[in-house]
């Protein structure tokens, strides 16, 4: 994890920068005073463009400063304590989250469903849900969650998200989107973010812009929101506090100078910005995979769909890389070879790609 | 806290053991197999009883085997992790159960609320409540809690219920009673047992048996159960399986030979025997406070109207009490002397708190 | 479910009630007044008593009312909230909690580890602890725990369970064993309770009453205990309170009359009782795999070495056994028959398994 | 809370936006590809630069992106489930935080402790402490906070600070100091931060620069990190993994791109800038207060310490000020006039107080 690379870094999609507009934005936005903890105009802004680009005008939007943190508190208020959580095993909120998920819903269990290529398939939910319940002595199951585009670089279609959806919903569960790489699934599915969201089934959108080019932005969507029944906690101009608006004030995630969350959704949203940064990565991943493809000693172990490439090579080959200066993550060591992940990002360049096919065909010899 | 006292030990209602009719109840349960986890027919019969008694045929009825299991799961299934809990500082929810609401609810908070005698005024609760939220930055007003009889060895009247009630269901709380000693406090009032409880707007009621000569048996009573929506948990026999019966499973509190703390219900229930205790306990206390009001020396500290005495002594009159064998607890020590806490339960006789103001009135000289 | 069944019922030993010896000893803790909370003379009886079986005179001791509440507290005191807990995908704690452990640990996540006959085996978990961690972004590895008996009926070994203990402390895991069945595991393997618990590398034990003949009695064992650092919290007589103590508080299993809990261990342990009411349910389920392996269309599924019998029928033959009265669970059903599950107790008879046999003989024509 | 005020903004130092070197530091870390979570160069300049300042070379060092996280993880890592957390009633733990503190510590209590312009006295603790603990019935005391400078804008001195932790570690607790608004603190006192800090006995510290001209950024800094023990958990480059780190990630604070933290650090502490603008703040506050000093309309409810002004005014004048356009919060109403909370920050101009001062007076008449 040497900072000196001095070529292409795929690390991840995490180790690149914030773009020009978000950088541009967050200076805009640093101008006199502004009500703190997201009462502010930036904040509105934000979460009015979010819905407009979800075509969900009466969703709840929430910004958050880290993906984590949306996933934890989307999952948290849609499963009691004693609710199940069916996931995939190599789903972030299972393998990459140190128990948010727990933590946030105070003990939930997170049921792991299996699949290639990191995708639950909706027959295996039912199978696992047509089982029945064990009534009190085992967890109860309320809650999907899909990640999109995957850990493994896969997508799921609409008629995918629908099928899932459609499995959780005649259970009674509802379904969590974690949207890390929302935009890349976009870009890779063509359809459009109500399609591959609320139209499709999707109760509660965790949606990234981190991993796209933001400093430190997410926001918790959630299309249907319950209104609050016990209480009456008077939230000033904002009407009633609602259940994650409570979570999120709790977990420390209510930024106080919530208008720099704000102004980089804003200038990530300006323009269609957001996808052309998602683009932008896709392409360079799909450049890596054609190149990979049509090399014998290379192994594409999952379809390259969005910004995410898991390619197997023998070990030496891999050390030849690390020791060129590239950066990627060694992902399974198996014996047929190591698996490496590299990730392209909106900085990730032509030439990037390019040296890297170079160096690989060259080290194959 | 000795086991030989030979005298009269006024220590605690839980310092008794069980009463005839509950060790009778116990050896007839223990009859061959029975479905365990209550799924059996003393079950049936215990919450059934309960029912009756209460004149509530919808409630919800779970049996428990501590008070502060009941206390904590109805709190819990009546309050979000960010709600705030309205009682007196002296409650045993507060001072006496090391943070179990807080445990149960997973971290909610208690908001104290002074007065005298143990209790809560409506005027105080309603004063604080209409002080208004902070919003999204403090907790979320959600239940206050009551305890009958008090802490205090007080009672509150049916009126008083009932205007705290009001107060609370004004505001969107609800209201939880803890009836460790419910039934004495049915007989300080006269009250009926739905007259004390749901019809003076009691949301939800931890009643006990413990106290009361039960061996270890309590119940959470809901009166007005919210049915599940989300998720299809079937529990077989026993139909959807609800919030609080999730909540009790995974607290380790469904006891798995269930007809065990039933059969404790069904003894004491049958033939108003738990009126029967209370009104004994009831007595022997008043005996104590009529005989130490006749004394210049002793100052009671709080009206004494159920089975608690809180008398005021010389600190050399309690030590000479305490070397003749009396069992007791020290309740608090002031400059004024010190403040002894005599409780009476099933097993006290008149013999005992003759033989207590007798040594009293000798020691006073 | 039915309470009807005219014959033997071997859904499971809770469905058993208590034995005559814990009965009567019931009956003769009944006896005038006692310290509640657990500091009376019976409760240092019992738990002295229980250190004296173990030979573990530095034991810490807590008794509780439920298995499960045994198991999490068990859990909770040596695992943090982040920390990953091993077990197999059968144990009760991660099949029949509702999610306790996790309640309890605040989080923590139970991480599965398959294996045949309900057994996990050390090069398994080897390979999982050797796999290294993920840091931060993954649970730390923290436990593992043992059923013994298993879920499946079978039995680790002393040798096994050391075998574990060394995977498990070589990568600074501790190890809890969940004991339910312990006294069953004790006369299967013949070796003494020490030698199957700490001198074979169990930090902790959930020792269990409830299932061989108690009425509800529990006790954690804590061979190691860790002495309490930050704070004073005096304890009374019972000087400092450890962090299993004030755990189990505010779980509201502190049971008042804790008297009735210790009095039930006095009376089965009384004579090596516990061990002889094991002995007999493990002889009643040798019975019946013996019957049973001498019919071809019957098929023990795992090997009958404790109280437990898993055995496939053809469904016709499962649908005549329920349709004669007697009692166990459908615990799987296959394409290729339907798995019983049955289980013998303290007060199953010879009369009870000769018949059932007769019976399945019978239907197999 | 419009935010067309067109004349000074006194609302709170969390309205103001980022100073220029903070922005310029932000610019600076946007280059180029850097490890995410952590790993990268700016985090460790800037926690080595937090080392450096307070002169605690061992420290531990977490960056968070907000207060409330900061202090919570602060309070999780020193308190048990079960403990108590001792702080005044208008500690931004108690009143402002919607129970971050019981949710990060999974259902810690904080008992309030009573004090005149928002501090605790030594002696008013020490005697809370001596009362002695209830043993398991109640929480056990582990944990002290003080806010540093308070929420009503005082300050404790170097040896008020010390006497407070000399109390705690007496009876085996932990000082916790939010130090949101420390640098505030320091310029009021004239101590040096470790003066202010570990060596008047602090052992936790919840460092704030967002409130003082950063962006989002805090810092949590434990003086005597605890070595871990149970389990290996493999940081790479970091090496063992400590609790604070694992609670921080769970809880969703471990900001994937954490080099832009960092460098809002590495800006305030550049030069001594941090110090600079809390001066200037606290400069400011002094104009307000001397200029009410001056006016016998305005009564200063609290001495004015470091950059917060609380002084009460007839409800007309605080009318009038409204309508003028400057904001403040209206702190508390009450018959003798309301109450309000005037905060200045780093962009708070000598023009903007004259201007503010100069209107009260106008409206005195």
């Amino acid at each position: 994890m040497s900072q000196k690379q001095t070529k292409a870094n795929f690390m991840s999609d995490n180790a690149a920068g914030a773009t020009p507009k978000v950088m541009a934005a967050l200076q805009d936005a640093n101008v006199g005073k502004a009500p703190a903890y997201g009462n502010d105009t930036w904040t509105e802004r934000a979460t009015g463009a979010i819905r407009d680009v979800l075509e969900a005008p009466n969703a709840e939007v929430l910004l958050t400063a880290t993906g984590t943190a949306a996933n934890a508190l989307a999952l948290a208020t849609i499963t009691p304590p004693y609710g199940a959580i069916y996931c995939h095993p190599q789903a972030h909120i299972n393998s990459d989250e140190c128990g948010a998920p727990e933590f946030y819903t105070s003990g939930a269990k997170l049921v792991l469903v299996e699949g290639e290529h990191g995708k639950i398939k909706p027959e295996d939910l039912n199978a696992l849900l047509e089982e029945g319940g064990r009534g009190v002595h085992h967890v109860k199951p309320a809650t999907v969650s899909l990640s999109q585009s995957t850990e493994a670089g896969t997508v799921y279609s609409v008629d995918e998200v629908r099928a899932i959806a459609d499995v959780a919903h005649a259970h009674g569960l509802k379904l969590h989107m974690d949207g890390a790489r929302f935009a890349n699934a976009l870009i890779a599915t063509g359809a459009s973010p109500c399609e591959l969201s609320w139209k499709a089934g999707v109760d509660i959108l965790s949606f990234g812009l981190s991993k796209n080019g933001g400093l430190s932005a997410e926001a918790v969507v959630q299309f249907n929101p319950v209104p609050m029944e016990a209480g009456k906690a008077k939230g000033g101009a904002k009407g009633d506090v609602t259940d994650l608006e409570f979570r999120r004030k709790r977990a420390g995630h209510l930024v106080s100078k919530m208008r720099f969350i704000a102004a980089q959704w804003i200038g990530a949203l300006d323009g269609g910005d957001w996808l052309k940064t998602a683009s932008h990565a896709n392409a360079r991943a799909a450049e890596l995979a054609d190149g990979l493809t049509s090399l014998k000693a290379a192994e594409l172990m999952h379809p390259v769909e969005a910004n995410e490439v898991f390619v197997r090579l023998a070990s030496s080959i891999a050390d030849q890389l690390e020791a060129d200066g590239f950066g990627f993550y060694r992902w399974q060591n198996t014996p047929a070879g190591v698996t490496l992940r590299l990730v392209t990002a909106f900085d990730t360049t032509e030439d990037e790609t390019a040296e890297f096919l170079d160096a690989v065909r060259r080290h194959l010899g």
